[in-house]
């Protein structure tokens, strides 16, 4: 794309025409500048066909307040919308509504609620509210869902990786087969959510991690062609970097030529006085390589050497060979944990795309609308009952159970005062056989997850830095109980209702039953 | 991302780390400026899990051409790349070879050949080849695979959702889904692959086919939560948009409120002159919800009234719902055919995350490196046979056989000339038992398929409007066999080498075979 047509394509445009028809319409109507709140909540965890998430990483939120923030209908904008015709070849948007947006078209009447990036977060809870004149809050869905749904389903893969690798060093890879730009989107959402590094360069350097990588075939490849052999490749490649000295090893052949190549490289390193890091494997049978790879370093005193995997790796994948080498190391006389523990995994495609859910179902609704002060709640009754909104201006409250464990998130009105009361009734979104009372001395502690973050435009939000948000990641995830963090179908996180909150569903579904 | 930032991760530093380690080295062995030839290509046909592609759709090289156009390292890359440091403290970076990058860092000297956009491609063929100085061509690598890769796996997705839609439209509704800024790319290779509009403004624009969108249940439900009513709601939005009336109908109740309430508008509608568009259904069993809503429109006089479908659509789920109505609604009193002619399909999620096989495989491999006036043919011998590089300068030439179907493309050394032979001897890549030879009179047309694109810096190609690319692919879908069209277990089309190629490709396999 043109750099001229980026700012059309990625600016204040950046959203679905349906949203502009509806502002039209709610101006024509008069109730554009009437105070809407709409929630964001996504209505499944990322199921990956064999596998499924038991919890969410959030993400995306400060890239969002970025766009936000710049966001506004310019003229160019505006003489698109006006060159819009209907298929009568009417105008399609009048002159008194691109003027309201010439003057009005932007966020600075919204405010934004959140539950901050890097937190551990659950279906069926608002991750965001959004509050602001109903035109703009409207326009405003379709980038939010954008923004967030992706990084969210990226640090949420990136959690799983980094759990089944036990503390080894995850790279993110995927660049090449990332979706576009997107894929920038993707190393932020990998970083937060469990990633150690990215090979992507310029991103790494905005958010602040210094990027990884070392040679690829082709390095190897181009001095073959040229007449030379892998060891010399090598050998150039010690000398050029000989503190960072990390080698491909399966361009001809891993074991016969690769790794004894990189051997005998790495003693003349050693010779020279430098460590050398280690090796990469990038095809084959990854355990099996990585056996005899480890065997082989160990017999030449290289115990301490790297063995970075990658080819599609992904996080069953890397449990799969965690637990061949588990089953297969000592017979080859090489200690399983030694070898697990000096293993780096550079993850590509299946991190940068969440290969099997390549999309988390974050939705955008209107729950309330506020009339003469007061706040109307809002709902959505839908052919299948898990889709019915809940409605209102809302709190979520996360309790903690007398282990210290995260127990249920607990979604009620935003007067209600969850510490002031003696017993809490939990109730189920919308299986009303399912109850659940806690009293005080069941809970630990209560805590309330949606922050301020933007109050009338202001942002009163500082988003953090990369290394902030993955500690309350950290912190967020011992807080879970082991169920909800397994890989396999995961125990599901309760997710309940006030009694308030669930009447006043109530309520709002047999009214909006009633016929016209 | 602030907009200052997106500089640095969007420029020429949107590339692979190792790629400016090994630039480097091929610097300091003086070799950076030597002429190296890449081949872009896939290796697999998208694999859906239940289903996959027997072709692809070529796209993404227009915006990959804006971006070399505009990517150089400028002063702040160089100060980032200055500022890194080995494990040893040392910078990574050499001065000579940052000066190098300030004079030389862009793509002047580069010549690219490709296979036009919105042109079917298979397998294992070379799509784009590039040939250049190469530390310039290396670091090529990583933003050209991200940009071609994305949009032809939305192109073939899009191609499978236009042939099972049976030339009803096909609307793009993803970006809520997409992959952040990548869901720009998306829509782009949608609306070559097969969709017929998006729903995304800014990009449509961009591109020039009219964004398309009429309401959501935010509208209805804001009507409601003031006191008002559904059919208020559609009301409003038939008054404001007579000519473009398409009228969401699953707020409250499908068959019960909104097809009624539709009804009820569109006879204002028509009593005024206008002739509504039609209803959405957006959650249900959307068959048996269209055949419904088929028959009360019907009965009231709108068979003309279109019926869009949406919710998790692909191109198994629209298969199935044909199915379904082909099956059952003769039995409700409405005709298959009309119903199913009268369908438009919203897809969004599947669509533009590719879902099932989010990822292209495309690669770019060194096959060759030129000397003293030479090219030395570059070869990667791999764990897996199927990953052998077929080596040197090449051209795709496509074989249409007696009945003018395509029936196998064909790559050979580019100093042959395949309409110059009298036998052509189609070799298996990689396995020697499967060959086939070509007489003339097999053959009714050879085309060469790689056209020049830039040509030493200078852009010699022009891309082409959205329209003209659709062309393309039609003309070409029309060419191919129908068992390669199939959805699920399509045929496997034929991609060989000649023979001068295989021979080439197995004594190159020899050489790097014999030990250092």
């Amino acid at each position: 794309m043109k750099s001229a047509d980026r700012e059309t394509a990625e600016g204040i445009l950046f959203t679905d025409q349906y949203q502009l028809t509806m502002a039209q319409l709610y101006f024509r109507m008069g109730i554009h500048e009437q105070q809407a709140q709409f929630d964001h909540f996504f209505r499944k965890y990322p199921d990956y066909g064999a596998h499924q998430a038991g919890y969410c990483v959030n993400a995306g939120l400060a890239w969002l307040l970025d766009w936000i923030a710049e966001a506004r209908f310019g003229q160019k904008d505006l003489a698109f919308l006006r060159g819009m015709r209907s298929r009568g070849g009417h105008p399609v948007f009048a002159e008194d509504f691109l003027s309201w947006l010439a003057d009005n078209g932007h966020f600075g009447g919204i405010s934004l609620r959140a539950i901050p990036e890097g937190r551990v977060v659950h279906a069926n809870v608002p991750l965001t509210m959004v509050t602001g004149p109903l035109a703009m809050a409207q326009i405003l869905e379709s980038p939010l869902l954008n923004y967030l749904n992706y990084q969210t389903l990226i640090a949420t893969k990136a959690a799983r990786v980094h759990a089944v690798a036990r503390g080894s060093q995850v790279i993110e890879f995927g660049m090449r087969r990332g979706h576009e730009r997107g894929a920038n989107a993707g190393v932020r959402g990998a970083l937060i959510g469990g990633a150690d590094f990215s090979s992507s360069v310029g991103i790494s350097h905005v958010l602040g991690i210094p990027p990884k990588g070392t040679h690829a075939h082709s390095m190897v490849q181009a001095f073959m062609a040229l007449g030379g052999t892998e060891i010399e490749a090598f050998r150039a490649y010690a000398e050029l970097y000989p503190d960072d000295c990390l080698l491909l090893v399966d361009t001809v052949n891993t074991l016969e030529s690769g790794v004894p190549n990189a051997i005998r490289v790495f003693e003349e390193l050693r010779r020279r006085g430098h460590q050398p890091v280690g090796i990469r494997l990038d095809s084959g049978d990854l355990a099996y390589l990585a056996i005899q790879s480890a065997k082989m370093l160990n017999q030449a005193g290289f115990a301490d050497a790297r063995i970075v995997l990658s080819n599609q790796l992904d996080e069953m994948v890397i449990w799969q060979i965690i637990s061949q080498i588990q089953e297969e190391s000592a017979r080859a006389g090489v200690d399983p944990d030694e070898l697990v523990e000096r293993l780096i995994y550079g993850v590509g495609t299946s991190l940068i795309t969440s290969s099997g859910a390549s999309a988390l179902d974050g939705v955008y609704k209107l729950v309330a609308l506020r009339r003469q002060g007061d706040w109307l709640p809002a709902i959505k009754i839908s052919e299948s009952p898990d889709k019915t909104l809940n409605p209102g201006n809302k709190q979520v409250w996360r309790l903690y159970d007398r282990r210290g464990k995260a127990t249920a998130d607990y979604l009620c009105l935003h007067d209600e005062d969850p510490p002031a009361e003696k017993l809490l009734d939990l109730r189920h979104p919308t299986d009303h056989t399912k109850l659940q009372a806690f009293t005080a001395a069941d809970i630990s502690r209560l805590e309330p997850l949606l922050v301020d973050v933007i109050k009338d435009g202001r942002q009163v939000y500082a988003p953090g830095e990369i290394n902030d948000l993955r500690s309350r990641r950290q912190v967020d995830e011992e807080y879970l109980d082991s169920g909800v963090k397994r890989l396999i179908n995961p125990h599901i996180y309760h997710v309940s209702l006030s009694r308030k909150l669930w009447e006043l569903k109530q309520r709002l579904i047999s009214q909006a039953r009633k016929p016209d």
